[in-house]
């Protein structure tokens, strides 16, 4: 484990359009491959985002903006490569935002600009986010909102960095993230390459940890944000923000605006994908909720890339 | 699955002295495989008892007994004997207590009265925490705390299958129990075994079922209960109970008067087990503590053989 993978982290690395496919850093092999997983129709794009090959809100985002521009460059119906992309993902309202902007401008051009533009966004908030960030932070966060999950640098992991960076983080604790472990795979993989001190703890040990004094902040990134601040993110979330509140410990969403869904008045209205009981047992019945939602009056603050922006959401919340 | 198995949960299959070892059934294979383990001696007892094979405050200090009781019979040093079984899981308080019964008698007809004493004790309880069931009750509980932790009925298990005998309970929610999945593995096998109703959930969805409503009371076991109600027990038991005061969801500890440790003035003074990281991930640094404490403050009431103590603890509980 060197500099050397660092550069390999890289936008292009973990999602890219090539002449024939678009290309994906394949998350469901990390940590122990690392190879890329090559998608040369936009169902096959649909299916790398279904089955978590690729994930994260704005990476998905990507890649369906390069599936539209493949699907657009080998003659498929754009219409149904639309629809068909679309419907891979439904709680990620910026998947639907990059396939309506490709949908003008179908372009290879367009869709690396969108990368480009994700890139550039998880810098400037990931720059907000560090004034959240006291000197010798201990943070926690759960599942996966770094560079894998945005084509590049990072929501929450990004705001880590940053802070880190600027001298401001002694550790981070890491949910390990259950039932795929996101947190243990990915998070884990990425602070590693980053040279970030780090632990794994099992989700459920979160609480103790904040009991004995030794998280001094929550950071975690966001799926879909509701017009009123209520954000629905990876299981498990929720139940960090609660904690959070009864340990008082700020709690903290970064995302971008393209998470942000003012349709949505608050978080009742975000639909919840039931994934298959067999992620979790195939012995027993198991219910698995993928997101649950946390209501805005337990976070602190969410950081996108214009800035930090504190309650009642509804006011201070941009319009994208 | 038929109620055949049932039968096979009889306390003697969970832990009983042969003439030439300590039988337990051999918690680690289930719920795929129905297997006996044979301890020829106390240290085999002891190493039983530190690798999981038996689990359960109760069912420890029973198969400490019996390996105490089989140390005399085969004529080990009996204070080597004690010692090494005392040092299997240093935070179970009736480990010892059933270690220093058997030294004033170490003979098997000791050891199986301290067995099926302990089994009338879960079956008192149980009923004793009938009380606290509303009828149509959907219940959640963390870990295994039921016939196999036991040695026989059951404690936090044991009261709900009272409860659902006595037509309280509608469903129960059981946590997987991350990083051993006590939950998913002994508890569902349980469940299923008694035809309860139940799901499967990772830890951290625990909080959306909360605030969704689908959780009436939540009813966990304890390792240790120390004199002022801070109790001790497998590690995201803490977290459920803050949680559970989140939501006004009642907490209950259901636990044996031989897991209070009066000489233990509070939480503070409970030693926590840190086990393995590699029971999380074997890649990355992890932290893995076994056990975290729940305060007082937290726990609608606890309840032992003795009855269902309310707070304040330090002059509900009974003295032992």
């Amino acid at each position: 484990m060197g500099r050397g993978n660092v550069a390999s982290l890289t936008p292009d690395r973990i999602v890219r359009l090539d002449d024939d496919a678009v290309v994906v850093l394949d998350q469901r092999r990390l940590p122990e491959d690392v190879v890329e997983l090559r998608c040369a129709s936009s169902a096959a794009v649909a299916e790398a985002i279904r089955t978590l090959a690729v994930r994260g809100a704005p990476a998905i985002g990507v890649a369906a903006a390069y599936g539209l521009a493949l699907a657009v460059a080998r003659g498929e119906d754009p219409d149904i490569a639309y629809e068909t992309l679309a419907a891979s993902r439904p709680t990620a309202v910026n998947l639907r935002w990059a396939l309506d902007e490709m949908r003008a401008d179908p372009t290879p051009e367009r869709a690396r600009r969108i990368h480009e533009d994700e890139v550039e966004r998880c810098k400037q908030m990931s720059a907000h986010a560090t004034v959240l960030f006291e000197p010798s932070s201990k943070v926690l966060t759960h599942c996966n909102a770094g560079g894998l999950a945005t084509g590049g640098y990072g929501t929450a992991v990004g705001a880590i960095r940053a802070a880190w960076e600027g001298g401001l983080v002694e550790h981070v604790w890491v949910d390990e993230t259950r039932p795929l472990l996101q947190g243990a795979r990915l998070t884990a993989w990425e602070l590693e390459e980053l040279g970030i001190p780090q632990t794994v703890i099992v989700d459920s040990a979160a609480a103790s940890l904040m009991a004995l004094g030794k998280v001094d902040c929550i950071v975690t990134g966001a799926d879909r944000i509701a017009a009123n601040g209520d954000s629905a993110n990876k299981i498990g979330t929720y139940s960090l923000a609660v904690l959070a509140r009864h340990h008082a410990i700020p709690f903290y969403v970064v995302a971008p605006t393209s998470t942000l869904d003012p349709t949505t008045a608050d978080g009742s209205g975000i639909p919840i994908v039931e994934r298959s009981g067999d992620e979790i047992t195939s012995r027993f019945p198991a219910h698995n909720p993928a997101f649950d939602v946390t209501p805005a009056e337990l976070i602190a603050a969410i950081v996108t890339e214009q800035g930090v922006h504190r309650p009642p959401y509804l006011a201070s919340l941009p319009r994208p």
